[in-house]
Order: structure tokens, then C-alpha cells, then sequence
């Protein structure tokens, strides 16, 4: 690969600046998850500023990327995780649920502030880009250090602070004043979205606050639903119905909740995400480590189902190809072969998150945002190359070659732009928590 | 990590050649996967010719390479694999197993032929040596073409020529004169065995004269069993009893059987296993993608189980680190969080391996086979260490730096050593199937 200027926009130094136009050449695949799902060979990418502008054969550009042996397709999107739960990567493996959250998660999560949310954040980010994920949505807590890392980092990101109130309180006020340093960053990379945590963490009232403030805001609602057996059964023996059930008859669900892990759920259930056009997240390596069970994928054909990696303490990495194959074979395990073809598992770290996130991206078509990445074809694990989508989903181990997130370069030649990898890890290796 | 002359059996190019003895100096954390499974820190491997020498202190060497940031651990050992369909990687996917096999795989192998083998295997080994893999149990045809591959990338490996009496037939002899042709190779990286393919590919006769040979000759025997329900209803159907009740009573189980898959076993097979002292191989990633269904490990503790990727057809990829990460994922779904832990698959990959195909390998420990890999602890999925066994299996994407084989450096700083990858890449995508 070859980086050649041809232009007066061009600088020596790799920096989070303008790239006015960038232009990826001779692609010898384009993935494009248009509608018609086609793949391009041999074509050229236009960047503009932050956008797609065409797809075609063009000579001019301030930075030209050779991709004459590469795969370009649509970054990927991460639709549940939290981020800054890399801190806890293996810190408590092979345990009991209700173990592993008492005698681990929460205690070592009292032990976070916001700097260490700040570098944990960075080590997920950077995790992120190196395996191909542009966009990410999140839950935690101190999202304002969150939001200053994905600036720094150039990523994109739906930010919400998980909301527990019945736990470890924070009131609402102290939310919203985070929500507006977050808005003070006024960053375009950056969407705001509320996080109550889930119906068993949040009153009756703490929910239809949720709801109305989403509406006044036209802000989306990330939310943990139906995730384990236990929380239904729970919430059948407190509310006489499902989790969902619940949620529909207090006015909660709308085209704006993004529903993570939907492990339990019934036909009623599933009707009634439907008729509410509720996105939900598939998550399948967390709800495997957990023993959470087996989204019924095969009878949610009609939703808009997304992927995500959840936190780092139950998958234990953040790498979005590995969860597609994941996500492809859990499916297919005790049914069919059929069941979740490569393709779906692509649709849904690409174009289904876009759509659940409300991001102009997804998809390789003009007017969409630039968020690219470029796969080398010279690897053991892409040849030979009988089905470019197969060998992205069930093949390819993640490691990118170049990311470009909204029309900047972020990753290049496995190389981080602006981002100090170096310094991320050693700030890490030097927190003590215990 | 720097690579420094120390001694006079220094020579400047990276050849296949004795390097009488290397020093793995200050290695961050060694996992031994000794008896005590003991992690080592800041210690030094001594390796001399093809064995380790000692782990401690130590200064002179013909080679040295720095280890401050790596963790040392064994190779690890794939045990059921058929290297050379890395071919058909992706040419048939999310397809029933009959259609998969009568469409796909079956006519696309008619068209194989030593030369295709013999690439196909050296795409494989490039491919396992890169993700950590230093010895692989091999079955399928042209035996003596993926030896010569084994040779000279110098990876160690188990082969067996897959022999179906009932389909596209080669007889015994011709087998044997396979057989023949690798045993002239003479290279202590090779150990020949026998490959009943299946029960129902086999008649009772044919399976019959496997055990005799076999026993003549010292040789294991590398078979699938019990993979699917099918094969176990018509086991049943025909024989009136299981297939592992059925090799039972014509006497071919021993310690010297490595079954593959064992899907589908009873409590009663499953007795009959650990009294004839089989070795099991789990393939999770295969019994996913194809539907066969999950090992009911739960049930086998006492019982030797293997770890292996099946053929990149079914996988697929050869990468033994994500085959850990899913062999410990789907046991946990649909029971619990606690069981297969981290440990144990890491087990299953390592000292089981060895075990059962009888390799002095599989740990680090004075006189075992100097068959290492080396990983940066530099990378994101490998920060923060609490706990490198669980970062090792459960984060880690298997992209190691440095590879020893038998004593000699096959892959530094993730450079292939002796291996023309290039050309074997090229060969492969030259290959024209339909």
C-alpha cells in the first residue's frame, strides 16, 4: 500500500485535520451493503470532507490510498458494549452470575473515577479501531470522560449513562449535568442517548421519566432487556408479565429503545417489538460466557436485530468479526446450518446498527458518512477468496488494515494516527484496584 | 524484542538449520502447563537442539531473544483438522449437511490432486503457525504431499490418510504405499497413523483390519465418531446398538483411538470410552457451523479431551486461540458459567493434545520438545493482565510474534522464517475449482 500526495491539501503528519477529499483507488472489493447488498470490484471511493461523495473511477485527491489487493467495506458498529469495562478484562472469569457481580464487578466498580473511566475508554477505543469497529454504543458511568476520549480518538459513538436506581444512586440531576458536558464538546462524532440500566434497576416512575425525556429530546433509550431467565421470571412473579409486556404497558417502547442481549422472549413479546419497531442487540459471546441462553433469532426475522460485544468483563474482547462468526454459529448450534447466514451477520454490524442508531452510515453509497475500513487480501485467513463476505465473517481474525472514520484517517497501515497507544497501555498496567 | 549473537553457532541467515542452543531470556510470565500448572515469572528457557534444556538463569547462547514483554507458553496442538480444505474456505457455507457435502464438497474434491494438497496443506500450515499451532493430527488423502509441506515448513504433525471403503475407494495398498512414501521422508516432525474415516464409511472388515494394523505397527487411529444424531439413529438402526458400543464389541477401541466430534454419546458410551482410555477431541466451532450439536463435556472430565478446528471448510479458520475462546463459550450456554473454565481449554489445546497423540510436548518442563510460541503482552487484548490464562483463551486473538518448532525458530517477530508465504498464496488463488 502505497500514500501518495497529489494535492496542495496534503501535510506531512498524520493529524486529525480536514482531509478534503481522500480517494481510495483501484478497490478490488467494495462490500458495499447497499440494498442490493452488491459487491464492486475494481472501483474507486471519493471522500469528501466527512462524507462518501462517489463511487466510480477518479484520479484526483488530496491523500490516495492504493487498495489494489484490499476489501473496503462499512466500519462496523458496535451496538452494545461498555467501553471502559476493558479495565476489568479477566478479572473474574468462570463464576456464577450473582457471584461474579458481588464479589467482583461491583465492588472493583466502586473502586472507577472519571480518569480511570477516561484511559479504560481509550484502551477500548483503540482495541476498537485495531479490529475494524467506527462507532460504538455505550453505557456507563462518567460518560463525559468517555465523550473526551472518543473525541481525542476520533471515533464515533452513542453515549449514555447507565442509570441505576435502586443501586448505586446517582439522582437525575447529576445526570443531565453530565449529558451537558457532553454537549459542551459539541462534537459531531458524539450522540446523546439516556442508559436505564434495565427494568429490575429502575422504578416504574424512573422509566416513564426515561420516556418522556426522550421524547421532549428525541433522544434513543439503550436498555438491557430480558437478558437472563431470572429477570423474567422476576418480573412475571412482581408485575404478572414479561419484562416487555411491562414495558409496553407503561407507554416505555418506541422506534427509539435499542433493546441489548432479548435472550427470553415470548411470541407475545416479540409482537410487540414489532408493532413498536424496537431494535434489539444481539450479544451472543456475553450471553455464552454467562449462560444467559440463545436469542430466538429464527422467529425475530422481522425486527431489526443489531450485534454487539457487551463489556470486555464477560466476552472478553471487543473484536466485532470475531462476534459476527460467533453470532453466525451460536444460531446455528442446536437448529439448522441455514439459520443466520454470513450475510445477516454482516447486516447486523453494519447497516442494522446504523439504522438503530440513527447514523448516516452502515452502507458504502454516496452521501453516507466516510466510515471505512480497508482489509488486506494477502493474509492466510482471506484466502483463497471463494466468498468475500464468508471470509469476513467465519475467517478473518479482525486485524484491519486502515480505518477511516468520519472522512478522517484514523488507522493507517495498522499504524494509529494521533492516538498514543503506548502511553494507554502503560496508564492502564499502573491503576491498582487491588 | 532484539535477536543478538551470542555464540559460535551464530549464522546470519534464518535457516532450517540446528541452532545448537537458544536462550528465551527474561521471560515475563511463563506458562508452564507443568503438572502444578505453575506460572513463571521473569525466568529464562534454555533450549538445546530439538529439548528444552532448563528454565532459571542464563547467559550464553547461539541465539538469544529478549522476552522482558512476552509470555512464553507451549505450541499449541490442533487435534483434528484436515489441513489442505484451508481449499475450499468458504466455498460452501449456511448449508444443510447433505446438500453441503453432495453440492459442494464432495465434487470439489474430485478435483484434488497431490499438487492441490500439497498447497492447500502449506496454506494451512502457514496459517496455523502464524495463530500458534505447532503440531497438527491430519486427515486426508495424498499423505505423502502433506509431509513434504510438514518438512519443510518444519511443523510437527500426526498424519493419517482418511480411507472410506464405500466411496471414492483407494485400496488398502495403495494406502500403504502412501504410507510408504511419507515413512521415507524420515523426519522426527512426522508420526504416521491410520484414518478410518467413519464407522459408516467403513465396513466392519475394514474397520477390523485398522485395529490389527495397528497394533502390529504401534500406530493411532484417527476416526470421526458419533459427530451427528444421524449417524448415531442409524448406528443403531443397523448395528442395533451406538457406534461407540459397536467399535466396542468388535474390539478396535483402545488407548490409541482419537475420536473427533463425540457429539452424541450416552453415559453407557461414554464408560466404554474412559475403560478402553480413548481420547476425545472436541471441535466446537465444526459441531456449531454444521448443527451437530455440543459435546456433552460435562459428563467427561475423567475422560481425555482434545481440542481441534476441523477443516477450514467447516470452520472457518485454523486458529486455535478462537477455538478455545468458543470450546470454553459453548459448554457455559445452556448450563453454566463455571463449567470448561479457561484452564481446561487451555488444557485441551496443550498437554491433552500431547497426550493423546503421544508427543513429548504440550508443556514447558526440562526434556519436553522445544515446540514454544511467543506473545506480546503489548497489545490491547492482552491489557490489563489479571489473569493471562483468561486473556490468553478468552482475548487474545491469536496473532503471535515468535514460534519455535522442535527446537528451531519457524517464525520471528512475526516474520515466517524459511516459508515462502507469498508464493503459497499466489499458487493457491491461481487455482482454478469451477
Amino acid at each position: 500500500m502505497t500514500l501518495s500526495r497529489s494535492g496542495p491539501g496534503f501535510k506531512s503528519q498524520w493529524e486529525h485535520h480536514c482531509d478534503n477529499m481522500i480517494l481510495l483507488k483501484n478497490c478490488k472489493y467494495i462490500v458495499t451493503q447497499n440494498n442490493k447488498r452488491e459487491i464492486l470490484k475494481n472501483k474507486d471511493i471519493l471522500i469528501e470532507n466527512n462524507k462518501i461523495k462517489d463511487i466510480g473511477s477518479f484520479e484526483n485527491a488530496d491523500k490516495i490510498i492504493d487498495c489494489s489487493n484490499k476489501i473496503v467495506m462499512p466500519g462496523l458498529i458496535n451496538c452494545h458494549t461498555h467501553a471502559a469495562m476493558t479495565l476489568f478484562r479477566g478479572y473474574g472469569d468462570d463464576m456464577n452470575l450473582q457471584e461474579w457481580l458481588e464479589n467482583k464487578i461491583w465492588p472493583i466498580e466502586k473502586k472507577l473515577d472519571g480518569e480511570k473511566i477516561y484511559w479504560g475508554s481509550k484502551l477500548a477505543i483503540v482495541e476498537m479501531i485495531k479490529t475494524g469497529t467506527t462507532c460504538f454504543n455505550d453505557m456507563y458511568f462518567y460518560m463525559d470522560k468517555v465523550a473526551q476520549a472518543c473525541v481525542e480518538c476520533n471515533i464515533r459513538s452513542v453515549l449514555s449513562r447507565g442509570y441505576i436506581d435502586n443501586n448505586y444512586h446517582k439522582k437525575i440531576n447529576e445526570m443531565l449535568e453530565e449529558i451537558n458536558k457532553v454537549k459542551e464538546l459539541n462534537s459531531d462524532l458524539i450522540t446523546l442517548a439516556l442508559g436505564p440500566h434495565a427494568i429490575y434497576t429502575n422504578s416504574e416512575s424512573s422509566l416513564k421519566w426515561f420516556k418522556e425525556y426522550s421524547d421532549k429530546n428525541d433522544l434513543l433509550i439503550h436498555i438491557h432487556l430480558s437478558e437472563t431467565k431470572k429477570e423474567v421470571e422476576d418480573c412475571i412473579k412482581k408485575h404478572g408479565k414479561s419484562p416487555v409486556k411491562y414495558l409496553y404497558d407503561i407507554g416505555f417502547l418506541s422506534h427509539k429503545v435499542i433493546a441489548a442481549h432479548c435472550v427470553w422472549l415470548s411470541e407475545d413479546d416479540i409482537k410487540l417489538l414489532k408493532q413498536k419497531n424496537v431494535s434489539l442487540v444481539y450479544n451472543p459471546a456475553s450471553n455464552m460466557k454467562l449462560s444467559s441462553g440463545i436469542m430466538p433469532y429464527h422467529i425475530l426475522k422481522e425486527l431489526n436485530v443489531c450485534l454487539g460485544t457487551d463489556g470486555a468483563a464477560s466476552n472478553n474482547n471487543l473484536n466485532m468479526f470475531e462476534e459476527m462468526k460467533i453470532a453466525a454459529l451460536l444460531q446455528k448450534v442446536n437448529k439448522t446450518p441455514i439459520l443466520l447466514a454470513a450475510q445477516e451477520a454482516l447486516d447486523m454490524a453494519t447497516i442494522n446498527g446504523a439504522k438503530a442508531l440513527r447514523i448516516n452510515a452502515g452502507s458504502i453509497e454516496p452521501g453516507k458518512l466516510a466510515d471505512l475500513i480497508i482489509i488486506d487480501l494477502n493474509r492466510p485467513d482471506m484466502i483463497p477468496l471463494h466468498n468475500v463476505v464468508s471470509n469476513l465473517v467465519y475467517s478473518f481474525d479482525g486485524d484491519v488494515d486502515t480505518v477511516i472514520i468520519n472522512g478522517k484517517i484514523v488507522m493507517y497501515n495498522k499504524k494509529l494516527i494521533n492516538i498514543n497507544e503506548q502511553e494507554t497501555f502503560d496508564k492502564i498496567n499502573s491503576f491498582k484496584f487491588y
